[in-house]
């Protein structure tokens, strides 16, 4: 039910909802001065209302949550309750990584919105600085950096098991997981009306995709996961979209997916939106006669310094808390006096991020196959002008997304480096 | 907090709290007969009182959860909610598999305590039943069909993700399930006082499993798999001593440590306590001059048993279901109508299966463990008076058990047959 008090917001409204409000009003300028203040909506999401308010003293960003999903409207109706979800989850990240979250300003819950930081200009969202051709040199330890610190301090790895079954209740994002498990765990795997692909190109690559045993006995294992295996608090929609960037700076926004899931989904899907600018440069080189080489070099090496920053990362975390740490661990198991403590903690590590690394793989496969054959499509690839050249490189991707899906970590792909290695020979291979 | 209303009942004050519901009372006889009622507390388990009425027109059985462990006192505090979460276990279970569990006929919150059928004599405690060297037919086939529909019916295969999720969320049962964590998955590993063992013939032993880094990583996996892999409705105390038989019925109770949680938990607790039987039996065999060599050739054929009945009876509902299944395997992917569906759901079963017996295993590694060096021991083994004999039994137990902790599925232990021959083979040598 849409909660009481709640308006949506215009261009015009949303000026005085902010002038009505001392701790927004005096961010943006004096309550005076309102007729001079500018708003833009900027929402290229799918889903959501974004707006930009400036005015003399500075800038907010408001984020209205609607009923109703906004690249499709009335008729697919969507819990406003995810707006409670991105505000706490905001909050969340920003206790242990406030480097690379905007700051939350207010949660209103009777309006569904949310205003926060405003991450102005040169700040882009990655995804549409990475079809540019840009590269990033902080981005990967950046998000290593976000990803060890939000996935181990909201594990039980960290937490008293107490706690983290009070985060598993908090998070409860039924809907949102539901629109999940449709879009990229189900439909792309049958017919549904709303897939779409690059037709007829690809039609006999979905239409093999559609009867592959192998790939639907896959991707339900991934569907088990994401549904029976809470490991950490996940942001839930780690994408090249919901992350803003600078040559130097780096902040994770649009956290309304949050729940507690298997701590690979997060991982998987950065990941597997950068293998998608991988395989669409060849595209974009195709269109503007300039190479992309240096660029795919750049998305290979932040893939695997994305994964080996963050396992470092979250290990290093892991053995600083192993002598006070959460009850997955106890420290009278792995801690430095414990007997054999230290050795446990290693093998630990060790048996912990292998299976990691397979769940990674997997779901890699599953969020790169979505994005060809599902409801949402990535600009990366959709802004590929030529259908016979974007199909192509959609062909490529796809197969390497099969593959990822149903090995896993086995055969070739048993590390990020080899991964990386395999995706090359991927694009090099013909795609026909 | 101790409910409002809530007095601890005895022999006399839980007559007229019977005779004070008409509900009860007429189960029992007449009101004014309440002075020839008679009355007796059976609780031989650890945590709660179990009261016994009996009157001129029957009798019931009501248990009270009163705001510690029983078997401890005061000096262990333990929520009374977990006669909630066992009255809405027992309402799950009796939905779905009427046959063997007691009919509930009342829950009252604010005494905490439930009044259920009373399974009358010759039912009797199966733990017990088999420490005096019984057998029964008709025990496996029960099982199966109760682990297969209860576990079959609150997963995601049979539920909507939604209502799946109302599960986890209604049945958090967080203080039972800290004592699991405390006391299987976490004490039998370290030094803890609540440890005790059969010393100091097993000293050596025990110091070898307590700076064991395999069994360490081993039972690690199993706590996570405990804390984050819901994947149905779980008993969750499964034991011989929460089963009560007659030579054709069976009956599961005490489900107070219900939670959604890994599927193997269930069916590993019963096997591995089967398991304990087995290895108790040469104890028994040496102190009556007896022998148990049918009784062992029957606990290991109903181990099979179980694990081959539990198996097709579950892989039968998830065929039944799969053009009206839950949200895990839609019809979509898996029914008779979907391109590949018959093929997918049999690929998906065997991949199932295959994961569900590894995991098996391993959590009866754990039971057996903990009911050897843990606080709870089982009187199958405390029942061998001579302590010689008693730990050469639980030695040979305990080798067994850390190496299917260790192992799993892994080398010899692949299949039920596989585990019961090594079991064997195990019993049969020297335990020095
Ligand atoms: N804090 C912010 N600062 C600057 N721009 C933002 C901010 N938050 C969102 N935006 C802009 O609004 C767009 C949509 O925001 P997002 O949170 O991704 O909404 P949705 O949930 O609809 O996907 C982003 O792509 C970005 O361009
Ligand atoms: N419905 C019943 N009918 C007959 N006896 C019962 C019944 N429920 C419990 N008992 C007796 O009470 C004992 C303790 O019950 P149980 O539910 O296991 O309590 P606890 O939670 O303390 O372990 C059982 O071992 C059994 O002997
Ligand atoms: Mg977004
Ligand atoms: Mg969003
Ligand atoms: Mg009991
Ligand atoms: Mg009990
Ligand atoms: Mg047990």
């Amino acid at each position: 039910a849409v909660p009481r008090g709640f308006r949506a917001l215009d261009l015009e409204s949303v000026k005085h909802y902010v002038a009505a409000r001392p701790g927004l009003q005096q961010r943006v300028g004096p309550a005076d001065s309102v007729e001079s203040w500018s708003v833009r909506e900027v929402g290229d999401g799918n889903i959501n209302f974004v707006f930009i308010v400036e005015g003399p003293s500075g800038s907010l960003c408001i984020k209205q949550a609607l009923p109703y999903v906004r690249c499709v409207g009335e008729d697919w109706p969507l819990t406003q309750d995810r707006c409670r979800i991105e505000a706490e989850a905001l909050g969340e990240e920003a206790a242990v990584c406030p480097a690379h979250v905007p700051a939350l300003y207010l949660y209103d819950p009777a309006m569904a919105l949310i205003a926060m930081h405003f991450l102005a200009p040169p700040h882009i969202i990655l995804r549409r600085g990475l079809i540019a051709g840009a590269t990033y040199p902080a981005l990967a330890a950046h998000l290593a950096d976000f990803l060890a610190a939000t996935l181990f301090h909201t594990s039980a790895l960290k937490l008293s098991t107490t706690a983290f079954r009070q985060k598993i209740a908090q998070f409860t994002n039924d809907e949102m997981c539901r629109l999940t498990e449709q879009v990229i765990l189900t439909e792309p795997y049958i017919t549904a009306k709303n897939n779409r692909w690059t037709s007829p190109q690809l039609d006999a690559d979905v239409a093999a995709l559609q009867s592959d045993v192998a790939a639907r006995v896959a991707v339900s294992e991934l569907k088990s996961l994401f549904i029976g295996r809470p490991q950490a608090l996940l942001h839930g929609d780690l994408h090249t979209g919901s992350i803003m960037v600078t040559d130097t700076e780096t902040a994770v926004i649009d956290p309304e997916f949050a729940f507690v899931g298997p701590m690979a989904f997060d991982v998987a899907k950065i990941l597997a939106n950068l293998l998608l600018a991988y395989f669409s440069t060849d595209g974009h080189e195709a269109a503007s006669g300039q190479s992309r080489e240096a660029q795919r070099a750049w998305l290979l090496s932040c893939m695997r310094d994305i994964w080996s920053g963050f396992t470092s990362a979250f290990c290093r975390l892991w053995s600083e808390h192993a002598a006070a740490g959460g009850d997955l661990y106890p420290a009278a198991l792995v801690g430095p006096e414990a007997p054999a403590g230290p050795a446990t903690l290693a093998a630990c590590q060790a048996a912990f991020l292998e299976g990691l690394w397979g769940e990674t793989v997997s779901f890699m496969g599953a969020f790169v196959i979505r994005r060809l054959v599902g409801i949402a499509h990535v600009a990366d690839m959709d802004s590929i002008a030529d259908p016979d050249t974007r199909a192509a490189c959609e062909r490529r991707a796809l197969r390497f997304g099969r593959r990822m899906l149903v090995e896993g970590s086995r055969s070739g792909l048993g590390s990020v480096a080899a991964l990386t290695e395999a995706a090359e020979a991927a694009r090099a291979a013909p795609s026909s």
